[in-house]
Formats: C-alpha cells, sequence, structure tokens
C-alpha cells in the first residue's frame, strides 16, 4: 500500500520462530505510541473471531487436512483479516504491526515442498486483493541459533521442535530469496544482534516512512 | 476425471433448489445399486467432518465474512472433500453421486457479482487439482415454477425465500452458460419434466458411461 501511504502505515515482521518477532514489535510499537501515532498490532493467521474458528480447525485436525485445503484456508484468514481489519485501520491513519504475513506462508510452503509456492503466493495475492505493506521487516537469524534461544526460553511446545532443523534451514533460504527480489519492500536484519540495536534501525526506516507521509500533505 | 473412468464414475448434480436434485440423485442411487454398483452419495459444501467446521463458520457469520474469505473458505471444503472422500471412492470404483460442485460456485458468484466468476472457477479448479466429473446433470428450472415447488412442500427456510427471484433467474442463465461451455460434461434436463422422466434419461446416459468403464477393461 505504498502508494497509499496518507492512508497510514503498514508493517510486517517475518523470520522464523525464537528470531525476536515480538520483541521487536513491542519496541516499535512502544516508540510509535510515544510519538502520537495510534498502533493497531495483530497477527496471521488468527488476528480476527472469524481467523480463530478457521485457525482451530487446521490446528485440531494437523495432518488430517488436505494441504490444499489448508492453505485455502489459511488464505480464507488472509481475506478476511485484510478486508476487516488491517484496510480500516490503514483508512484511519494507524500504523499497523503485523506478525507474519504472505511471506511466511510462501517460505514455510516452499520449505515442505507440498505445493508450489508461487501458487501460494498468487492464492495470498488474490485473497489479499494485492495489498502488499510498506515495509517488511525481516529478521533473519540462524536456525540453530533460534533454537538456542527458545530452548532457554524453557517454552513447553514450540513449531521448531515439531520441525526439523533442515527444514527451518530450508524456510530461512526461502525468506531471504524473497528478501532479494523485493529490495524496496524488504528491510533484512541479523536477528542475532542485540534488540535495542535492531529497534534502532527499525526506528530508522520506519521514521523516513512517516516522514513520507508528513510530506506528501 | 473422464480419463480415468475406469476408476469409478463421479455423477454431479446442479441446479436452482426445487430443481429435484435430491429426488433424482435417490432415484440415480437406487438404480446403481439395483445393478451392484457401490454408491457414494455427497454433497458441497459439508460432505467431510472438516467441512462441516467450513460450513459452519460460513453460515453462522454469513454477512460478516469477508467476500473473498468466504470465497476461500467453500474452495477449501471442496478441497479436503475431494482429496480425502471422492478420489478415494473414484479408486475403489465406486460411483460418487454428488449434490453440487464447482458450477455452483460459479453460477452463484456469477449471478451475486461480487467476485469475478473465472476467478472463482480458477480458484475451484486449484483446490480440486483439476478434477472434473464425468457428467454434470443440470437440472434446468424456471425460478418462478422452482419457487412454488418449495412453497408446496412448506418448508420452514429455505434459500430461494432469501433472495429474490432476479438473482435466481442470473443463476439460472449462469448454469445454462457453463453447460453451453462444456456441452460434453453437461446433461441438461428441463426439471419440469415428471420425475420419472427424467430418471430414464439420467440412467440412459450413466449406462452409456458404465458401458464405457466396462468395454474399457
Amino acid at each position: 500500500m505504498t502508494s497509499r501511504a496518507s492512508e497510514g502505515l503498514w508493517i510486517t515482521i517475518e523470520g522464523g520462530d525464537g528470531a525476536g518477532k515480538t520483541t521487536q514489535s513491542t519496541l516499535l510499537e512502544d516508540w510509535l505510541q510515544s510519538q502520537g501515532r495510534n498502533v493497531v498490532r495483530t497477527r496471521e493467521p488468527g488476528g480476527t473471531e472469524v481467523g480463530n474458528l478457521i485457525r482451530n480447525i487446521v490446528l485440531h485436525h494437523r495432518g488430517d487436512v488436505a494441504p490444499r485445503a489448508e492453505a485455502l484456508l489459511y488464505a480464507a484468514d488472509r481475506a478476511h483479516h485484510i478486508e476487516t481489519l488491517v484496510r480500516p485501520a490503514l483508512s484511519r491513519g494507524d500504523v499497523v504491526i503485523q506478525d507474519r504475513y504472505l511471506d511466511s506462508s510462501v517460505a514455510y510452503q516452499g520449505a515442505g515442498r507440498v505445493l508450489d509456492s508461487n501458487e501460494v503466493r498468487d492464492l495470498s495475492l488474490w485473497a489479499a486483493d494485492g495489498a502488499l505493506p510498506d515495509v517488511t521487516v525481516l529478521l533473519d537469524l540462524d536456525p540453530a541459533h533460534a533454537r538456542k534461544r527458545l530452548d532457554a526460553d524453557d517454552k513447553p511446545f514450540d513449531r521448531l521442535e515439531a520441525e526439523d532443523l533442515d527444514f527451518h534451514t530450508r524456510v530461512r533460504a526461502a525468506f531471504l530469496a524473497l528478501a532479494e527480489a523485493e529490495p524496496e519492500r524488504f528491510l533484512v536484519l541479523d536477528a542475532a544482534l542485540p534488540a535495542s540495536e535492531l529497534a534502532a534501525v527499525v526506528r530508522h526506516r520506519v521514521s523516513t516512512l512517516i516522514g513520507d507521509v508528513s510530506t506528501s500533505h
């Protein structure tokens, strides 16, 4: 939605589990609020009531849902989320900080090698009627490093434990390929750096975009 | 699945509510069973457990679900239904009699004019990985005539009462256009004829296809 930045700002945060997406989202939200901006924090899958119902089907029937059906359910969640939550927030002039978007779908599907990742991307774009964020922050991290972080967190379950390291290495490569294909949209960061340093770089990029908004009026 | 008819036979029944789809499905099922064939009766949306969960979301949130999300949910139901129920039945050599398939999605979406009907067709075909039935029986009926039948049935609620006659006239025209585009797959019948006459024509077409199966071995 770069061409309609005056209607708000849309930031997606991507990367594997354990890369620090939640920490960076919170730091960015705090800073934006200190700047007087209205912030909407959201996520996919499941940012809406209908989305949570869809998410429950996928999670409770994991393994029993046909691969194309699963991709279509995630796309349905996306369509509803973008139409009923993201677009209205942007129209109000809010800043939307979103945990995961279509890049996650493409990267995880591509790594899983069940469906064609280009088809998954087309499906996502159709679902969202072509909507793309103003900036996508990719928190890039070696999967072995991410696993150590998650182990230290002592969480009862995470996706990294359910899949092997090889899979997450393919996910990482897929994310980096997506970033390379759209260098203007992506901000790729080394997630092994201290959180405060990463936050400073994100703030700088976002302040540039907010600046664009101000000067466009 | 015409090219794989030896793996079973797949028949879809299309038409507006009140056209007699259930009656014809039952008459065909009875006859096929009398011929010693295994028959699977099914429907979309909602022919599977996952499909019923999806159907519940669409029905309980009607009007609140974004149009693209609704189309994607129906497509997800379709993907799961075809993959987990229809294909296995056909592989076993069963005859599948299915109430509504992608032609309904295209005709109703086209008549509703919210989404592009070609896009809805592409979405359905992706969901089903290109699967098309051996024959589609279209029970064509003037919507005013269908309404009279449903009123006589004294049902508490039906879709015809929820939408206006003009909408159902567009649905009918869309079905006929689909049949015209694929004359080999469609068997178009005047649903105002007596049920026994219609059943005889359906039996004739199906017996031709079963004959093809027999001679292909």
